[in-house]
């Protein structure tokens, strides 16, 4: 690198770098609208002034017993202030904030305070019985109970209550941002769909872009209303506590996804935006009729593909779906359908198909390819070659925590691998079409359970379904249906294999159809690898 | 720093690390909405997949012909497609653009040139007699002339013409980030208001950041359309060309000012965003009878104070105007008047009053403060007591290009001096008073140029003002204004000083009145230093 003139005396100093964090979106807009409401939760409303105060308290308190950079904070709650305050008050003393899965066993708990090595826990007290249990054997100092005043509470676990240790923070800590904007902000476990959940390590710039990706990719304005439908233990929220602090919008708190509540809240606080996987948006879709409000709204989905089935119904309902794709390794969704607004004028069928794809990168993704697993040469951008998912840029993960051959494997290439399979349209959008795992091969040819799935969500008498491969004698795999019937509704394994025969190449529909509801994770992800095990034994 | 769990394995790769550049707006919005419009210039219109192939061309063709990381490139153009490629074609072989003022006179343009030490220069052929003169005694390998299609031209000056040197280069071409985001992307010599310019080094880090604080910062949705008033040659149109192409908006291009094609624009491309100094926006307030649309549309204002009644002639013509402050050094506004949707409420006066403050922090500037230039205590928030505006943070230039003094001046104490004078108020809005240097000092009292000329701006009979101290034996200095009358109106000198009495303190009414039209900088600024001379001379 020769040196020119612009290397010379120009170089980075306070006045002209600042580490990029999302914590400055929270100072900002304190500082800016004090008084705008920053969050709901039943009678509880609080200010921006106050949500900063009570961040710095959490802060302060934290501090002054003995929490510091790099320790680890785990929080076990549901989607309340005190987790949204948590997004803030741990990382402003360079703490990393592990929001806990509140739907977890206590084994799977207990592993993931252990292996975070949390030096504190915030427990709400509705999981006070699976904290108290799970922290069996662990050695954390410091476990403080968040009485919500909206529930009532059983027997305190831990050392103090949250507002008692608000009451010993000062609100005008000074907090400073990271000394580095590549520290950690946030770990968080996967969901353990394919395995034992790894620790993926977010930072503090990426968790900043791809909050302002977010607002970018959704053109969410300034002042909008978010309801919290979508656990913030999951990815941090998709990273939108810390966007909601950057449009200096309303969060709209809620317990528990229930389709009366939620419907409610839209109508009741003027709700703009909501985000959820697509089984939230059947939920809502199958409750129609609660629908009170006529006001837009829009929708962010992810998590799954989302059945076209279910896009139509939340349109029809007039809500306005943006679906996007993502991992817990790269924040939540980075990958977004972005809609033409060409597409308007499309059939509704062929709309349904596009808004199926996932899509292309985010703002703050840096490049995204469908290639070959092994020699990562893309695919032909022809909407047919299956190919593995690949992803690079700002918002990919640190690594794993503890973990450097599993970081390793999963940067194999200077590419992070996604472990889905999916193919590239010609206008550039990747379409998944499985997880490498879920792939079933019928007679040397591939078969995507995505595709099925998608037919069966069509069937008028299907609530859920899933498909995985059924060891065969003759073809090595079959497909093999896993369906949950509505309430009511009834179908034969004939009726369900002709119905998928009527839409879909012959060869791809299921040869076998088990009824009964389906085996989920703790994030409401259909569990595969228990329907695999299944699959399997019907064969033996 | 201890040494956590955080600080093993979990580096930065090619995976999870991207140099932050705006170019990749370009290759993002070029991928997913190839056929969209992203520049309209006369009957031209081309897509962003052709912007992107010219860019790329350009990219190739100077990088051929020997241009490479930290070369500075000039251009001398008005707002045409070719200055918008430049924006992106300079930077991505690594050079560094310089776009230079084509209201300067030959001499400026020589010692920019020159200091710059461009490697090459791309010149409008409008400005080629400018050009011509400015290269003597300049040695420049490069000379381009850009043949707009839309004008007539004389003869050339250059090696080459423009598409003759895309013609050379390959629309493949593979341009990279840059090796570290703190590499320049331009150069941007200051308006020279307060004496010689300098040239400011912008980064790519910092053009991403502000491009993006614009578009959330004004709300700016996807595809909006953009029309150039604002010269891109001024601080590279505030960094606009950039966050069109963040989000896949259409530029508007406009040779020149002028009311009629700027009225005609609007309705005609469904212009919804401009960009102007109050000057502008004062031109277009005296042609309201020219108007002939009627979608929103948003104006945002910057280059200094715009007067209450100019504000309020815009937003009479269903124009919403937001009001920034900036400078050179931080890419243009960084500073914003974030308008409260409560204050809509208020009456025309007080709206007006709150909207001509200069406001809080952009999303990109990491701290604002008015503060004692010496100590740099912060002045109490109290609307009154004067201070310099300091601010700090990643929109703030890498410093003056060999110029370690001035840098080191412009950064003392780790924040940038503005040489702005202005008050905080208690909301933390900032308004600015003055430049250090236009302060009248009356009897011992500060008296603010700006505050008179708000006044006189309410005047009917004035078109433009503009006041400055004149040198008083008994007072120290009073204040004089330099008034240029509107054409068919008539006020004395009497008639002027009486109004400014019944409209503020009488102490800090003008002294002295002086008619006739105004010396303005090549960017449309008043030059006050004219006038500090002239009052000077009447006093002598
Ligand atoms: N829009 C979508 N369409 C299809 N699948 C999606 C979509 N969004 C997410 N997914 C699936 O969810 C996965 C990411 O989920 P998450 O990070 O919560 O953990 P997991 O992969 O389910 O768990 P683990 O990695 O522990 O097995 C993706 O890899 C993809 O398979
Ligand atoms: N909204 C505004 N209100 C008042 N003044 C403004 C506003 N925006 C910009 N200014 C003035 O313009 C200045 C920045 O202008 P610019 O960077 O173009 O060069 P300049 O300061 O005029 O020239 P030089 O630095 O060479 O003297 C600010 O320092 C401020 O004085
Ligand atoms: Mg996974
Ligand atoms: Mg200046």
């Amino acid at each position: 690198m020769t040196n020119t003139i612009y290397d010379q005396g120009l170089d980075a100093c306070a006045a002209n770098f600042a580490q990029l964090t999302p914590l400055d979106f929270l100072a900002r807009t304190a500082a800016i609208h004090p008084d705008r409401l920053a969050l709901v939760h039943g009678p509880i409303r609080r200010t921006w002034a106050e949500t900063q105060d009570r961040c710095r308290r959490l802060a302060s308190a934290l501090s002054a017993r003995g929490i510091g950079r790099g320790d680890t904070v785990a929080v076990i709650a549901p989607n309340i202030p005190e987790l949204y305050e948590a997004h803030f008050g741990i990382p402003m003393l360079g703490a990393v904030l592990n929001a806990i899965n509140t739907r977890l066993d206590a084994d799977t708990v207990r592993f993931i305070l252990q292996h975070g090595e949390a030096k504190a826990l915030l427990v709400d007290s509705e999981f006070a019985p699976l904290a108290q249990e799970a922290l069996k054997g662990c050695d954390i100092k410091l476990v403080v109970d968040i009485l919500d005043p909206t529930i009532t509470h059983g027997d305190p676990i831990g050392h103090l209550d949250y507002e008692a240790l608000l009451d010993e923070g000062d609100p005008a800590f000074e907090w400073r941002p990271p000394a580095d904007e590549w520290d950690a902000i946030a770990l968080n476990y996967t969901s353990g769909t394919t395995g034992n959940p790894k620790g993926v390590v977010y930072h503090h710039r990426g968790a900043a872009l791809n909050a302002i990706s977010q607002l970018q990719d959704w053109g969410m304005p300034a002042h909008s209303v978010y309801l919290w439908t979508l656990p913030m233990f999951h990815c941090n929220g998709w990273c939108f506590p810390w966007a909601m602090a950057a449009n200096a919008g309303t969060s709209v708190c809620l317990r528990a996804v229930r389709a009366e509540p939620i419907f409610d809240l839209i109508a009741g606080e003027g709700v703009t935006h909501f985000c959820g996987a697509p089984i939230v948006l059947n939920m809502l879709a199958q409750n129609a009729h609660l629908k009170r409000f006529d006001h837009p709204v829009k929708v962010m989905t992810a998590g799954a593909s989302p059945p076209a089935a279910v896009i139509q119904a939340m349109e029809d309902m007039g809500v306005e779906v943006t679906h996007v794709y993502g991992l817990t390794e790269v924040y939540g969704p980075s990958v977004v359908c972005v809609w033409k607004p060409e597409w308007n004028e499309l059939p509704p069928d062929q709309r349904a198909r596009l808004k199926a794809r996932q899509g292309v990168r985010n703002a703050a993704l840096g490049g995204l390819m469908v290639a070959d697993p092994q020699t990562l040469a893309p695919v032909p951008h022809d909407g047919q070659t299956l190919g593995e998912i690949f992803m690079r840029g700002n918002n990919v993960m640190r690594g794993y925590l503890k973990n450097p051959e599993a970081t390793a494997k999963a940067f194999r290439g200077g590419w992070f691998a996604t472990g889905d399979l999916g193919v590239m349209h010609p206008d550039g959008y990747v379409e998944i079409k499985d997880r490498s795992k879920d792939i079933i091969i019928s007679g040397g040819e591939n078969i995507s359970s995505v595709e099925i799935e998608d037919v069966l969500y069509r069937h008028p008498a299907v609530n859920e379904a899933a498909v995985v491969a059924r060891p065969d004698a003759k073809w090595g795999e079959t497909p093999c249906a896993f369906v949950d019937l509505r309430p009511g509704k009834d179908a034969s394994e004939a009726d369900i294999i002709a119905f998928c025969r009527d839409h879909m190449a012959h060869y791809k529909a299921p040869k076998t159809v088990v009824f009964g509801p389906l085996p989920k994770t703790s994030t409401g992800k259909i569990q595969k690898f228990v329907l695999r095990d299944q699959a399997r034994s019907l064969s033996g």
